[in-house]
């Protein structure tokens, strides 16, 4: 089951190396070729949410720790919109460390020398598992907008061939904060029996108007700059730089709180000593923000940004349950910890709050923690000592109750 | 004193009437000759924050009501962002109401059949005050870029000389919501003698990080349309439509709460049953998003938008006044009411105690309401009953210690 090789395609490639910035280039290779493990599933085709369905997929993904003699020791991590399957060390794009290094790795609260720990870049992202910027086996060019929307399940359901490939029956525990909560969320409703712990963290039981409305900027942003032509910018050498600047400029402000923002930058200048009546970036806060919204654009493809949106604002896990929430946890025996932070605004603690009111409703086995912190809604992602406790005592618990060592 | 005459320049209005919206001509139509009163200033240049200066300019206003014989019964209205001289009555442009009617006009709380009601479009606008869709006298084109970065206390000055010219000692009143709060608070710390009342609404004393922050993502949006040209748009007959909309669709989720955006739209889905999977508005709250944006682009000038936006992201009163707030009151003896709204989160509720805690430090005649309303920042255009009573009993009171029928 090898990847697809893009070296079929070497015209890309060389237009994209030609006109691309080298990091946009390698990023372009991972989409394709990527560095970590990958597997490819041909014969058994992906029914997607949609009605429409995959008749191949890859699945790239990395994993660290030893899978234990009875393969009980699994534990999941799913990503949020704009992460991958590097969750400890060094991103092939970027070269930075890993994005859950805080929480995962050996003697961290999700511990690799205990647990094998798995993470899959999701359907539809850009890091080798299929998404738009793919190659559509149909047309032999990346599938751009031809690539078929899917939802939060379709990605849950792609990891699953994943866990089935690994001949893991059951996970000890699947992980997530944002939309990463989302997956562990369908996890847990609709494979009830794989799931022996989960942790949804940062995130909400269906995506919010404010949530659409701010994902709808960032599409139609995106969609706005001509270089995007309509999913088709792969063939031109090209990137809609500036459209996926601004979604993800205006992304990034609902991921602090205003008091971090104030905390941090305040009113303060970038080097220099008065303003300058100009349009300029004089204040920190907007050098910063322009700088996250040029090295994302290095590192993310543009379709993909608007298919996990998408994705994101479809799921309403209360819909998908006749309307009743905690219909999608019925006959659970999963042991849940929810998490939330004070001043994430982006899934605030109601969010949290209506998932352990479902939860109980159906008498689960849940604990659930509202951490005091003032990092907005990425706390989740930083050093936030009591977030680790509280993960560190839910996952040893859950583990003695497994019979892990 | 007449405004600056279009037709000297044919070409424009021509390439404008061949390929831009009816609408869109009419407002440019506006911005070279208001349908409104309209004040030439020449021989007396404005002085800028910024240290250059405007030779000649124009102020384009509206009056209801009659000025009394001695002059005391004047209230200025400072419009926010994106409004202009039309607070009541029919718009030239979009042809719908007064922007303000709830609370200006016969028998309102500010009653026009007694007091003399002025509101100008604000320097840097695009409804006929000088800003840069104004034709420079230096090239006999549009400013554009050309146009200096101004300042709230820049629109102040430029309102003030139409007082002079009113020949208006003292104002009764003045009244601002938003960044024309911030107006009413530059009138009192500069021009204390003239402002008799003075009424600062959903306010703040200065622009957050958060708030400068949607402000360069709007901006950005703007420059990364290619036919914003760098600001030279007018001479090609075209506007950056899409980097403009996008704009106002960031901002205006920042204009209403999550609360009523969750009561407006919630997840319901716009004139169908099911979702489409596809980048169709499927959801209500993206229809009327974008619907937003489009209509603003009809009515605005991409440019205005730059330099309006900028003059908020510079306003800081402390900042002008030795880094102390309560230095911009001091000496003062106008009466304030200060207005905020419980689900702003533009300027929340803690902006306006802090413009109260610097009046009270220097012993200023303060009333201070916070308004229990879920409309979110937007709450002081809409209909919202305990913030009329509120105005209607602070002017009252206030007209009788004028002296006032």
């Amino acid at each position: 089951m090898a990847a697809i090789d893009p070296r079929q395609h070497p015209d890309l490639i060389e237009r994209a190396a030609h006109s691309l910035a080298p990091q946009t280039v390698q990023r372009l290779r991972e989409a394709w070729t990527p560095s970590s493990k990958v597997v490819r599933f041909a014969g058994s085709p992906l029914a997607l949410d949609g009605g429409s369905r995959l008749e191949t997929f890859q699945v790239a993904y990395e994993t660290w720790g030893e899978l234990n003699a009875d393969k009980s020791n699994a534990v999941l991590v799913c990503h949020a919109l704009t992460g991958d399957q590097y969750v400890v060390g060094e991103n092939p794009v970027t070269k930075k460390p890993g994005w859950w290094e805080t929480l995962i790795g050996p003697g961290q609260p999700i511990d690799t020398r205990r647990f094998y720990v798995i993470c899959a870049n999701i359907l539809g992202g850009c890091m080798g598992t299929t998404g738009p910027a793919s190659i559509n086996p149909a047309t032999g060019m990346p599938y751009g907008l031809g690539f078929p929307v899917i939802t939060i399940g379709d990605m849950v359901e792609a990891q699953v061939r994943l866990i089935d490939h690994l001949g893991i029956d059951q996970l000890f525990a699947v992980i997530g904060g944002s939309m990463g909560g989302m997956q562990v969320l369908e996890w847990c409703a609709r494979h009830k029996q794989r799931v022996f712990s989960a942790m949804p963290i940062a995130t909400a039981p269906r995506h919010s108007s404010q949530n659409i409305a701010f994902h709808e900027v960032g599409r139609q942003a995106v969609m706005a700059d001509p270089d995007w032509a309509r999913g088709d910018y792969h063939g031109n050498g090209k990137v809609p730089r500036n459209g996926l600047a601004v979604a993800r400029m205006a992304a990034h402000i609902t991921y602090l709180s205003e008091q971090a923002l104030h905390e941090k930058f305040g009113r303060n200048l970038q080097n220099r000593e008065a303003r300058t009546f100009s349009f300029d970036a004089d204040f920190q806060v907007e050098s910063y923000l322009r700088h996250q919204g040029s090295t994302f654009v290095d590192r993310f493809d543009a379709n993909s940004y608007l298919y996990i949106t998408r994705a994101m604002d479809y799921f309403d896990l209360a819909a998908e349950n006749g309307d009743v929430l905690a219909n999608a946890f019925r006959g659970t025996r999963t042991r849940f910890c929810v998490v939330s932070f004070t001043s994430d605004w982006l899934y605030p603690t109601r969010d949290s709050r209506e998932i352990v009111q479902a939860l109980n409703a159906v008498a689960a086995n849940v604990s659930f923690v509202e951490i005091e912190s003032n990092k907005g809604h990425d706390a989740f992602l930083l050093e936030e000592p009591e977030f680790f406790a509280t993960i560190t005592g839910f996952v040893n618990a859950a583990a003695a109750h497994r019979g892990l060592q």
